[in-house]
């Protein structure tokens, strides 16, 4: 554990002290295991590989329960009052110790109908902590996104020194593109490039197989890249994300090729990429503490209309941390498709993206432009975390 | 999607079909979204972004129910008979059509209390089911582990050949470990060569950060590298796993720093390891289909007691395959610890890691020894990915 992931760990339990007074519940149980619970993360630093059970009183008491093989990683920021190992036995025992200890009435766990990152108690286990703690378990329970939402979302200083490193080697990879990219290669070609790039900088990508590089013909969408050349008149959209110290950009650059006779693209083209780049703008613009995410859609979503472009047909943007869809709140339209998750306040702190995505094949209804950006909530409202895409980059 | 990729979906699928006549219920439903239910990898190949649900019924037919974006790569490979889309609406109401459609009286849903890879549902998804279906679902569900266990741990022809593939690779970065660590060198040192190898060779690890490099005299576990600098006397085990084409291979070979005036270690360090060597040996050698894992694991638990060897404290073995500990039987004790996981009969196909460690710290009772190999199981026994460690790599 480096001093930086010790610093993360401590400041999301200073998060975490002042949101547990809130909490709807006498406490609330991360209860996990292996590659279950992305809670798990957030409020040990650490991925177990054993059961494990994180109790969190409202009166602010932290207490572990772990695998003797985990403990020294749960350990190690201090952050808990209490480790305990389990060894021989297993986690049921120490764990029904400890609440016979604190005695409470009510439970937060992890769970949600909406929200993939509020959900990590798996059926399995909760039907094991009902044995654990009695058949009126479900009575007692209440969902822990209410605080988990909130400290997942907000990010601390040092969260958002690896989100903004993360963005910048983006848009440094993104130039190094540009400069590489020539009529006649195939997606895969650059897609490989990009591949070459992140190994030379020491970073992973965080969806797709490198990046997703679509040409407008092809067709934009979560998809990997094709042998499909590269033609004058295509516009390229590159959609790339990569971790740096466990947090991930998510970036979209838009690129034109210009056929032999053109020194600039179409007047429609351009036309259609000032659209969108404005629909970026002008959500950014929109952009506060208190706002909710339908109204900020609504406006990139109203530009396009207003331009004649019909809207994206997905969610404006999405909040970045530890994961590229890093849960709560979206800056999506209401209804059935996104919940209420477009319903939320927006809350300082919080890191979206803004992708006002326009779809569409050459020469039939225009061609695809991806302006995706990435903006942190500031008190006083949106703050870029690299300026937006003025114009379409031109490769000749 | 590659044409291996491609291939190895419908490899599973075969294995798939043998295995849907003995489903203990009318279907087995997939309910998943994105980074939940580790078998939605299994049975799409493809890890989905929106909310999904994929109906397998017991005479055979396969139907996926996904979001539009999603829709391309789970139809690419051919393996559903349906594959409807949705999009303005939720996925509730597609699904609903659907189980109208097939009335399944029972329904085999992902969840298990002992092993986290059969038990994917979450607890959200679970109270969502709920509505769709009715609030009789409990009386109606039975676990899908008894075919999705074998699903994932029978490997197929392309998944022996990715899993041997990291094999070779891991070895052959465990060699270039033994001639590069010298004396003087910190843990750290050597565990940064290795990550600068495995970006030469284009490849990830599956845990730790690159390799575990553990220095006996700070003990094994689960751990990084720490600054501690290696010396004469002490045995440095490396843990390392790869992907390869999404398969990871687990391996530890234990290396051994002469002291200056020494030619070869000390007696008793020889014959601590040839202990932990001979265990991994007759723990393969007993292995075999219908045997089960605990009888496997007290032959190697036995040999390390008969040489006055504390026996590890973990289980001998565990499966690997798309991840490191891949679900289903493991080579372990009977007891609470590891539930009923040991008892289960080994199958053929079943790929296991042998790792009868000798924890000790220098000096004060004996140096750590990590003799971890992978093995296949054979029709007629157990054959290894890659040989046995013979003797201790001596670094001068």
């Amino acid at each position: 554990m480096t001093e930086a992931d010790r610093t993360l760990i401590q400041e999301k339990h200073r998060q975490l002290d002042a949101l547990l007074p809130g909490l709807a519940a006498d406490c609330w149980l991360v209860l996990c295991r292996e590659g279950s619970d992305p809670a798990a993360l957030l409020v040990a630093g650490f991925a177990m590989v054993g059961e494990a059970a994180f109790v969190f009183t409202r009166d602010g008491q932290k207490h572990a329960v772990v695998a003797d093989y985990d403990r020294a990683a749960v350990a190690a920021p201090g952050v808990f009052d209490s480790v305990t190992a389990y060894s021989a036995t297993s986690l049921a025992e120490p764990l029904s110790e400890l609440l016979a200890r604190l005695q409470p009435q009510t439970i937060a766990l992890d769970f949600s109908e909406d929200d993939p990152l509020c959900d990590g108690l798996s059926y399995g286990l909760w039907r094991k902590l009902k044995r654990i703690v009695g058949d009126d378990l479900e009575s007692r329970i209440t969902s822990a996104a209410s605080i988990l939402t909130p400290l997942r979302a907000q990010k601390s200083p040092e969260e958002l020194r690896r989100l903004k490193q993360a963005v910048a080697l983006t848009e440094q990879i993104l130039d190094e593109v540009g400069a590489f990219m020539r009529i006649g290669m195939t997606e895969r070609e650059v897609a490989e490039f990009i591949k070459d790039r992140q190994r030379h900088y020491r970073v992973t990508c965080s969806f797709g197989d490198g990046a997703a590089v679509m040409c407008g013909r092809v067709g934009l969408g979560h998809r990997l890249p094709t042998d499909a050349r590269l033609e004058g008149g295509d516009t390229v959209v590159v959609d790339m994300g990569i971790y740096w110290e466990g947090y991930t950009s998510d970036i979209m650059r838009t690129y034109y090729l210009l056929r032999e006779d053109e020194s600039a693209p179409p007047a429609e083209v351009q036309r259609r990429f000032a659209v969108a780049r404005d629909a970026v703008k002008l959500a950014a613009a929109a952009i506060a503490p208190g706002k909710r995410g339908f109204e900020i859609d609504a406006v990139a979503r109203a530009h396009l209309e207003a331009s004649g472009i019909p809207p994206y047909s997905h969610a404006l943007g999405h909040q970045i941390g530890r994961t590229v869809h890093d849960g709560g709140a979206l800056l999506a339209p209401l209804g059935r498709r996104y919940g209420e998750r477009g319903n939320v306040p927006i809350a300082a702190g919080e890191v979206y993206t803004l992708e006002p995505v326009i779809h569409g094949r050459t020469e039939v209804d225009g061609v695809p432009i991806g302006p995706e950006k990435d903006i942190v909530v500031m008190p006083h409202g949106a703050e870029f975390l690299s300026p937006p895409q003025e114009v379409l980059v031109c490769i000749r």
